[in-house]
Protein backbone atom coordinates (compact mmCIF):
# COMPACT_ATOMS: atom_id res chain seq x y z
CA UNK A 1 0.00 0.00 0.00
CA UNK A 2 0.79 3.51 -0.96
CA UNK A 3 2.87 5.17 2.38
CA UNK A 4 0.47 7.99 2.71
CA UNK A 5 -2.61 6.35 2.49
CA UNK A 6 -1.54 4.04 5.31
CA UNK A 7 -0.35 6.86 7.08
CA UNK A 8 -3.75 9.32 6.71
CA UNK A 9 -5.37 5.06 7.84
CA UNK A 10 -3.10 5.30 10.97
CA UNK A 11 -3.79 8.77 11.78
CA UNK A 12 -7.45 8.18 11.21
CA UNK A 13 -7.80 5.45 13.44
CA UNK A 14 -5.00 5.94 16.20
CA UNK A 15 -4.95 9.91 16.31
CA UNK A 16 -7.13 10.18 19.16
CA UNK A 17 -4.97 8.21 20.81
CA UNK A 18 -1.83 10.79 20.80
CA UNK A 19 -1.02 14.12 22.80
CA UNK A 20 -2.70 17.02 21.24
CA UNK A 21 0.84 18.20 20.63
CA UNK A 22 1.83 14.91 18.76
CA UNK A 23 -1.27 14.96 16.70
CA UNK A 24 -0.60 18.65 15.68
CA UNK A 25 2.93 18.21 14.67
CA UNK A 26 2.06 14.74 12.32
CA UNK A 27 -1.24 16.38 11.09
CA UNK A 28 1.29 19.32 9.78
CA UNK A 29 3.77 16.65 8.79
CA UNK A 30 1.74 14.19 6.76
CA UNK A 31 -1.55 16.42 5.93
CA UNK A 32 -0.22 19.62 5.31
CA UNK A 33 3.08 18.90 4.37
CA UNK A 34 5.06 21.39 6.04
CA UNK A 35 8.83 20.82 6.24
CA UNK A 36 10.43 19.96 10.22
CA UNK A 37 11.39 23.29 10.29
CA UNK A 38 8.21 25.22 9.70
CA UNK A 39 6.42 23.04 12.07
CA UNK A 40 9.48 23.99 14.72
CA UNK A 41 8.96 27.96 13.86
CA UNK A 42 5.41 27.69 14.13
CA UNK A 43 5.54 25.26 17.79
CA UNK A 44 8.28 27.18 19.27
CA UNK A 45 10.88 23.86 19.08
CA UNK A 46 13.22 22.54 17.61
CA UNK A 47 14.06 20.67 14.56
CA UNK A 48 15.07 17.85 16.27
CA UNK A 49 11.84 17.77 18.68
CA UNK A 50 9.43 17.88 15.73
CA UNK A 51 11.72 15.12 14.18
CA UNK A 52 11.27 12.95 17.72
CA UNK A 53 7.49 13.77 18.45
CA UNK A 54 7.50 12.49 14.34
CA UNK A 55 9.47 9.13 15.10
CA UNK A 56 7.52 8.74 18.23
CA UNK A 57 4.27 8.74 16.43
CA UNK A 58 4.78 6.39 14.08
CA UNK A 59 6.24 4.11 17.18
CA UNK A 60 3.07 4.16 18.60
CA UNK A 61 0.79 3.68 15.73
CA UNK A 62 3.20 0.52 14.77
CA UNK A 63 2.70 -0.72 18.13
CA UNK A 64 -0.91 -0.17 18.04
CA UNK A 65 -1.39 -1.38 14.40
CA UNK A 66 0.58 -4.54 15.53
CA UNK A 67 -2.02 -5.48 18.12
CA UNK A 68 -5.50 -3.88 17.03
CA UNK A 69 -5.01 -4.25 13.18
CA UNK A 70 -7.42 -1.59 12.53
CA UNK A 71 -5.90 -0.62 8.90
CA UNK A 72 -5.33 -4.08 8.03
CA UNK A 73 -8.68 -5.11 9.01
CA UNK A 74 -10.11 -1.97 7.41
CA UNK A 75 -8.68 -2.73 3.54
CA UNK A 76 -9.45 -6.32 4.04
CA UNK A 77 -13.56 -5.33 5.01
CA UNK A 78 -13.27 -2.28 1.65
CA UNK A 79 -12.28 -4.89 -0.42
CA UNK A 80 -15.20 -7.15 0.62
CA UNK A 81 -17.74 -4.72 0.12
CA UNK A 82 -16.24 -3.75 -3.53
CA UNK A 83 -16.49 -7.17 -4.45
CA UNK A 84 -20.08 -7.31 -2.85
CA UNK A 85 -21.04 -4.52 -5.08
CA UNK A 86 -19.35 -5.88 -7.99
CA UNK A 87 -21.50 -9.56 -7.97
CA UNK A 88 -24.85 -7.76 -6.97
CA UNK A 89 -24.13 -5.34 -10.01
CA UNK A 90 -23.44 -8.22 -12.88
CA UNK A 91 -26.37 -10.13 -10.37
CA UNK A 92 -24.67 -13.09 -9.86
CA UNK A 93 -26.13 -13.98 -5.88
CA UNK A 94 -24.37 -17.26 -5.65
CA UNK A 95 -20.98 -15.17 -5.48
CA UNK A 96 -23.16 -12.50 -3.25
CA UNK A 97 -23.69 -15.51 -0.82
CA UNK A 98 -20.55 -16.76 -0.79
CA UNK A 99 -19.04 -13.04 0.47
CA UNK A 100 -21.69 -12.49 3.07
CA UNK A 101 -20.28 -15.88 4.66
CA UNK A 102 -17.01 -14.76 4.28
CA UNK A 103 -17.82 -11.28 5.60
CA UNK A 104 -19.88 -13.25 8.69
CA UNK A 105 -16.90 -15.71 9.40
CA UNK A 106 -14.25 -12.24 9.13
CA UNK A 107 -16.28 -11.17 12.06
CA UNK A 108 -17.16 -13.39 14.34
CA UNK A 109 -16.07 -13.31 17.83
CA UNK B 1 -25.95 -4.78 26.18
CA UNK B 2 -26.21 -8.56 28.17
CA UNK B 3 -22.94 -7.07 30.18
CA UNK B 4 -20.95 -10.66 30.36
CA UNK B 5 -21.34 -10.17 26.35
CA UNK B 6 -20.22 -6.79 26.72
CA UNK B 7 -16.83 -8.04 29.14
CA UNK B 8 -16.09 -10.74 26.58
CA UNK B 9 -16.09 -7.94 23.84
CA UNK B 10 -13.98 -5.82 25.15
CA UNK B 11 -12.04 -8.51 26.53
CA UNK B 12 -11.51 -9.61 22.54
CA UNK B 13 -10.35 -6.70 21.08
CA UNK B 14 -8.51 -4.70 23.95
CA UNK B 15 -6.88 -7.61 26.19
CA UNK B 16 -3.62 -7.52 23.80
CA UNK B 17 -2.86 -4.31 25.18
CA UNK B 18 -3.03 -5.04 28.74
CA UNK B 19 -0.36 -6.70 30.94
CA UNK B 20 -0.18 -10.47 31.18
CA UNK B 21 -1.11 -10.16 34.87
CA UNK B 22 -4.28 -7.64 34.70
CA UNK B 23 -5.10 -10.13 31.41
CA UNK B 24 -4.76 -13.04 33.39
CA UNK B 25 -6.65 -11.94 36.06
CA UNK B 26 -9.65 -10.21 34.37
CA UNK B 27 -10.09 -13.97 32.35
CA UNK B 28 -9.92 -16.05 35.49
CA UNK B 29 -12.74 -12.97 36.99
CA UNK B 30 -14.85 -12.87 33.68
CA UNK B 31 -14.14 -16.18 31.34
CA UNK B 32 -13.23 -19.21 34.28
CA UNK B 33 -15.88 -17.33 37.06
CA UNK B 34 -13.48 -17.56 39.77
CA UNK B 35 -13.85 -15.29 43.15
CA UNK B 36 -11.32 -12.24 44.17
CA UNK B 37 -10.28 -14.88 46.83
CA UNK B 38 -9.71 -18.26 44.25
CA UNK B 39 -7.74 -15.75 41.66
CA UNK B 40 -5.64 -13.68 45.02
CA UNK B 41 -4.96 -17.40 45.94
CA UNK B 42 -3.59 -18.55 42.56
CA UNK B 43 -1.86 -15.61 42.16
CA UNK B 44 -0.32 -15.15 45.45
CA UNK B 45 -1.91 -11.47 46.38
CA UNK B 46 -4.59 -10.09 48.24
CA UNK B 47 -8.19 -10.26 46.75
CA UNK B 48 -8.04 -6.72 47.57
CA UNK B 49 -5.22 -6.05 44.71
CA UNK B 50 -7.46 -8.48 42.44
CA UNK B 51 -10.03 -6.14 42.75
CA UNK B 52 -8.10 -3.04 42.22
CA UNK B 53 -6.23 -4.74 39.15
CA UNK B 54 -10.03 -5.73 37.59
CA UNK B 55 -10.74 -1.75 37.88
CA UNK B 56 -8.03 -0.77 36.12
CA UNK B 57 -8.47 -3.09 33.60
CA UNK B 58 -12.10 -1.76 33.40
CA UNK B 59 -11.00 1.92 33.50
CA UNK B 60 -8.54 1.01 30.78
CA UNK B 61 -10.97 -0.89 28.20
CA UNK B 62 -13.49 2.37 28.56
CA UNK B 63 -11.28 4.25 27.99
CA UNK B 64 -9.92 2.40 24.67
CA UNK B 65 -13.41 2.20 23.91
CA UNK B 66 -14.35 5.61 23.95
CA UNK B 67 -11.45 6.56 21.75
CA UNK B 68 -11.79 3.65 18.97
CA UNK B 69 -15.55 2.55 19.54
CA UNK B 70 -14.46 -1.12 18.40
CA UNK B 71 -17.04 -3.11 20.36
CA UNK B 72 -19.81 -0.35 19.14
CA UNK B 73 -18.75 -0.34 15.90
CA UNK B 74 -18.32 -4.20 15.69
CA UNK B 75 -22.16 -4.50 16.83
CA UNK B 76 -23.31 -2.70 14.34
CA UNK B 77 -21.11 -4.23 11.23
CA UNK B 78 -22.66 -7.98 12.48
CA UNK B 79 -26.18 -6.55 12.59
CA UNK B 80 -25.80 -5.39 9.12
CA UNK B 81 -24.35 -8.46 8.11
CA UNK B 82 -27.53 -10.19 9.43
CA UNK B 83 -30.02 -7.96 7.59
CA UNK B 84 -28.39 -8.40 4.47
CA UNK B 85 -27.93 -12.58 4.86
CA UNK B 86 -31.90 -11.63 5.27
CA UNK B 87 -32.49 -9.72 2.65
CA UNK B 88 -30.64 -11.78 0.26
CA UNK B 89 -32.57 -14.89 1.32
CA UNK B 90 -35.78 -13.55 0.20
CA UNK B 91 -34.11 -12.23 -2.71
CA UNK B 92 -34.67 -8.71 -1.91
CA UNK B 93 -32.00 -7.26 -4.33
CA UNK B 94 -32.64 -3.42 -4.13
CA UNK B 95 -32.59 -4.02 -0.22
CA UNK B 96 -29.25 -5.47 -0.26
CA UNK B 97 -28.37 -2.77 -2.59
CA UNK B 98 -29.20 -0.32 0.05
CA UNK B 99 -27.54 -2.12 2.62
CA UNK B 100 -23.96 -2.12 0.56
CA UNK B 101 -24.14 1.29 0.39
CA UNK B 102 -24.58 2.06 3.95
CA UNK B 103 -22.01 -0.60 5.13
CA UNK B 104 -19.83 1.50 2.34
CA UNK B 105 -20.57 5.07 3.79
CA UNK B 106 -19.84 3.45 7.48
CA UNK B 107 -16.15 2.27 6.37
CA UNK B 108 -15.13 5.07 4.20
CA UNK B 109 -12.20 7.14 5.49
Amino acid sequence: MDNVLRNTLLYDFYGDLLTEKQRDIYHMYFCEDMSLAEIGDRCGISRQAVNFSLKQTQKNFDAFEGVLKLVERHIAARAQIEELRAAIEREDYPECRRIISEMDDMTAR
